[in-house]
């Protein structure tokens, strides 16, 4: 049995509370309020009163609390025996206190409130300074994902920046749809096949062997054409650069 | 019964041929080989020689060869009373022959040899002059697709140009995504999961609702880190364009 305490109840932290809570071999033997979650940089916590280090022992501490405040939060921690690890992809596990044994455990996947996630094949990428905490988070991990990886942090810092690429910059593509469908009264979802299928080609296609389009075959009468309906000045750029980022990749002269 | 033929044997014809081919109300009486869908616009085309307009005349003509063919192998077609059809997102209707009824029937996805489609999610966007050929047209889509939806040239520029953003864009940041995997010998399988977890959430949330990252939250730390990382000239403009383009949609200052 792993005993599992969660620092931060945002939605890392609750998809994690829920995930552990149906594993037979973890117990969460604490979760700490969203106090701490979203406490402020300079803000001078009172832990004890929220019970950390008081009731039962964790194995490890998971802290799913934002990135500006796992320096302070762990801070709290330096006492602690257990294993403390932070969930983020950004930050390197040396933010954690030297005192303590530190370790990172960071799903890659993005969480929201309203869309259930199964943790079965999310890649979970760990980090630890000693041998027996990494192997207890390979056995936490493999606890709820089939795709466990040891990730040092300036690797798991390039993931996490292609992460922003195919996740943060891709929303704001869609975003992009959808302003021009709302400019003309069409509704959003008639994208929404386009957007499950171009996902989906990345299952069994290359992006290079997907890619189609007017920037792709070098069409530039429909490129102008498309600059010339963009209204927006910052879609407008959106469409230059990538139309030309494409044209460079696949070797179209502009 | 509809009978139907389909001139060009592309991922779009071949994809069209297949699934009418599955309904009861729709014969296919003629496929007009590739050789006229990969034509040159000089090429003189000897279209009797394919047996066009020769064998058992069709309800209509399907054209499902390239943007720039359009117009010349519909030439061809003006002398036939059957409704001619294109199935281009991005071409107006008028390009078609005056002389012939004309029309659009527009499949708003992404086409590919190797990924099966199931039509019946697809939104099919039809367009024609006259009222009964709109009918034929929308008898004909409701066989394949629920999602049957009358789009005029203008607007359906309009929805092309959204497509853009969310399918060639979008397959694009995947391309950078999985070109910073490959140069720190991280498989772009990691990012699966997040890529079809981030087209999966525009079913349940709006793009508004779905942004996380260190640009929506205005996190300048983060978005620096990830400058510094970014060795290739081309991915760090598209970093620094999409982060603002982020971060003034939601109201965080630079």
């Amino acid at each position: 049995m792993i005993r599992v305490a969660i620092v931060g109840t945002g939605n890392v932290g609750n998809h994690f509370a829920k995930a552990f809570s149906k594993t037979k071999d973890v117990r969460i033997v604490q979760v700490i309020n969203s106090r701490i979650d979203s406490l402020e940089a300079d803000q001078d916590l009172n832990i004890q009163k929220d019970g950390l280090l008081k009731r039962e022992n964790p194995d490890l501490y998971i802290l799913a609390v934002s990135d500006d405040a796992i320096a302070l939060v762990s801070q709290k921690l330096k006492n602690t025996k257990s294993l403390v690890v932070h969930t983020s992809g950004s930050v390197a596990m040396k933010v954690l206190p030297k005192a303590v044994r530190r370790g990172v455990f960071y799903p890659l996947q993005t969480f929201s409130k309203k869309s259930e996630i199964d943790f079965a094949q999310i890649p979970i990428c760990i980090e630890a300074e000693r041998k027996e905490d990494l192997e207890l988070l390979r056995d936490l991990a493999g606890q709820l994902s089939d795709e466990v990886h040891e990730v040092p942090s300036e690797k798991r810092a390039h993931l996490h920046l292609a992460a922003v690429f195919a996740n943060n910059f891709t929303n704001h593509l869609y975003h992009v749809a959808g302003e021009i469908c709302e400019s003309q009264n069409l509704p959003f979802s008639l994208l929404e096949p386009l957007i499950q299928e171009t996902a989906k080609k990345m299952t069994v296609l290359t992006s290079r062997e997907a890619q189609t389009g007017p920037a792709r075959r070098g069409d530039i009468a429909t490129i102008s054409k498309h600059l010339d309906l963009l209204t927006n000045k910052e879609h407008r750029e959106i469409y230059s650069l990538l139309s030309q980022a494409i044209q460079k990749t696949y070797g179209e002269k502009l």
